[in-house]
């Protein structure tokens, strides 16, 4: 048997020795509702920051905590290996996801329940949960050994939900501290449960409010309907005049920069997409995006899009009411793929929504702070590697290359804070409901992540 | 002097006599939160009708509560005139609108506020304002003569605001009780302040709730953006698609049978619009609509109308949420005009929708209860020609002819269940906010109205 299958074995079993203290913790965690991005949970995202020092603290790290614009960050450091050996730099987030609509969660959001294998809570995955198993390895090893192979930094922030703001003009500020050789992104999945997974990429993301006023206020759609322009109406021909039928996107000079992957590195890439599973578990069809033209997996992690987050006007509750309403409003986000940049993107899906609104209907266009450029790792460096490896050995399995669809704006500033080769990880699943009522992640999983930390740190040693 | 001109004279002098109590009583009314479309004021709307139904048994009429499937209709009749004499029905209603979004109200919508001439509260128009002078005029005359000159009959609902669903199975069971010469319905308003106007016509409608489904939960935009299709994308192309660039309402057959109205009838409506007025009012513009065909107040009264009342899909609060929502709604709602059917034009509507829904997105079309088919009355009739007198007395002007946008759906019903000729009358004017925040009537209409209602009382009988 090898070191790394002896080490994780050994983690396997620790796991499960440590498992109620685990949870325990674990759970506290998820009690306190760090929702970064609304302003009525502020005092808990701090009460969260200060739980997260707490744990480093008493796992005998050195922590500071790093004032933002907007929520603080965690900066841990663990550095006594040596300057011999490499730093592994973490990332994570403290913060959530909003939990509405709230009738549609089946117990509470912040009061975390255990059914069968899962966890249900906001954040139970998304990033407590993979936040949670990673500072717990360290500590584990930290605590039982009194020492690790290699220096550690951690760097958990506390507004990734809400597009990380602050964090760039902070991790500028404090670059030196941050210098490591490799950086692990500690917020991604798997494809499935049985396959290992690294993840090269990201894409970017630009994120708008539009909001359309018609009037000073709601009109009586009996009085005025057929007069005014009605929002809700320039609304929805705004957003539908963004797509042609083949979905792809109408706004000038959208695809321009956008790098078409080589057949090769294409086919260094996992695409598969299980069509018929994806139906089963969601009841959705894959009829969205470019759908003549890419398949599935491709349309969500090398094609841009632009998605409708959020539509609202008017009265769309019980009963009726018969308004023509001041104002509609929608919320747009577009996901970038190399070499798209973010703020030409924003500018030029600013510039097409006020040439396109009706007359008579007024626009107000709001860029979102923390808009994120895309990101790919270079598949032959070390930490893809080492990351590689412990997955191959706790699956017995090869491990995939794959691309994100999702977006950590903050990842690619952070990778050049650092000076660190970067790979993506985690043990998330698609059904596990992040961003979504219900949200779930599987002790089984806790429990994976615990040991690949710690075969990470064993991989990395010299 | 004409004994019109004293019977009103006498009634503007005691209107200020008994000013204090009729303001105690008015405010009293408007206190009850009777919405009707919302479950959770079924109590208020139970409240709401003991209360008219106190009101007129104190004034000596005779009082029946009449249930329905909704919320019950008040029923209170004074017959003692005699055979000989006409009888005069009334019609208005007790319920209100929903008040959302109540954040825009400058004080609470039920604690009536006097602020110079005008009293703020949902409903101190409609239709409490108006039904108020109705039954205040009625108690007045008969209390002040312990008799009137001509048999009288009220019906004042409970569910307008909702539809009048229960109403015409009540009305078609009770048609011997309803029997009249004269019906005014006391539900309307004025152009303009200084400008006595009848309303001869109000517009049909049909109200449906379409909801759009993609997906058994909400997903994350990253993951899945690009191969669902996005709820929001399919309800913004099937709601933009409804019309073309001049505004027409694009459902095949949705023209089929309006009748255009003839030159002739055309030039006996009063057609005028402000448009500077307007926007000054209401910083709203006349661009909607068929506006390269008709002029706005003929858009508002003879043409029929399509307006989207709410839509809603995702997350559109604070900060972002970056989901493709399971769903989007949005409400919808057709204002119809002689010759047009409201089932009819539901089934056109519920047809079009259903076939031109994206592939990957199942719909729900619901077509609300309560529509109404368009009603235009005889200007001929004693009826018209009785309000409209009364009105040129008490503004010293002749009298206008309009037609409504509006919509009062059991009017028809209710013209064939008494059989009386009809006419609608009111001291609404557009700017009193009805359905919309800050609601509001001035106690100069209030005060016009109760005279118009002893005027005419006055004016029909032999």
């Amino acid at each position: 048997m090898s070191d790394l299958s002896n080490i994780i074995q050994e983690l396997n079993v620790d796991f499960d020795k440590y498992k109620e203290n685990l949870l325990k913790e674990y759970f506290d965690f998820l009690r306190i509702p760090s929702i970064s991005s609304e302003a009525a949970y502020a005092g808990d995202v701090i009460k969260c920051c200060n739980w997260v020092v707490d744990f480093l603290k008493k796992a005998g790290m050195d922590v500071e905590v790093w004032q933002t614009s907007g929520h603080p960050v965690v900066y841990a450091s663990w550095m006594k290996a040596g300057k011999d050996q490499p730093t592994l730099l973490f990332y994570g987030h403290y913060d959530v996801q909003p939990v509405d609509p709230l009738n549609l969660w089946t117990s509470p959001p912040f009061e975390p329940r255990l059914e069968g294998n899962e966890v249900y809570a906001r954040g139970a995955q998304d990033n407590k949960g993979q936040c949670f198993y990673t500072i717990a390895a360290i500590r584990h090893l930290l605590m039982k050994k009194g020492k690790l192979p290699v220096n550690i930094k951690l760097c958990i922030e506390g507004e990734e939900e809400c597009g990380s703001a602050g964090l760039p003009a902070v991790l500028r500020e404090k670059k030196e501290k941050l210098k490591a050789d490799h950086l692990f992104v500690v917020d991604m999945g798997l494809h499935d449960k049985e396959t290992p997974e690294v993840t090269l990429g990201v894409r970017g993301i630009v994120c708008f409010t539009v909001e359309l006023c018609g009037s000073s206020g709601d009109m009586h759609s009996g009085m005025v309907g057929g007069v005014v322009y009605n929002p809700n109406r320039a609304l929805a021909e705004l957003l539908a005049s963004l797509y042609d039928k083949e979905g792809r996107i109408q706004v000038p000079g959208f695809y321009d920069d956008v790098l078409e992957l080589s057949a090769e590195k294409k086919s260094a890439i996992n695409f598969n997409f299980n069509e018929q599973g994806f139906y089963s578990m969601f009841k959705a069809k894959t009829t969205g995006g470019e759908r003549t033209k890419y398949p599935p997996m491709q349309r969500a992690s090398i094609r841009p899009t632009l998605e409708i987050n959020g539509i609202n006007g008017g009265y769309s509750g019980d009963g009726f009411k018969t308004v023509i309403p001041a104002k509609a409003i929608a919320k747009l986000s577009c996901r970038l793929v190399p070499n798209q940049s973010s703020e030409k993107i924003g500018k030029l899906l600013e510039e097409y929504l006020k040439k396109h609104v009706a007359d008579g209907v007024e626009i107000k266009v709001q860029l979102h702070p923390g808009q994120g450029n895309p990101l790919v790792a270079d598949p032959t460096s070390k930490t893809v590697k080492a990351a590689a490896k412990v997955y191959e050995e706790i699956f017995k399995k090869p491990c995939l290359n794959s691309l994100s669809g999702g977006s950590i704006p903050i990842i690619p500033d952070l990778a050049n804070a650092s000076g660190a080769e970067v790979v993506l990880i985690g043990y998330g699943l698609a059904d596990d409901n992040i961003h979504a009522p219900n949200e779930h992640f599987g002790l089984d999983r806790l429990k994976k992540g615990f040991a690949t930390i710690g075969g990470i740190i064993h991989c990395l040693a010299k």
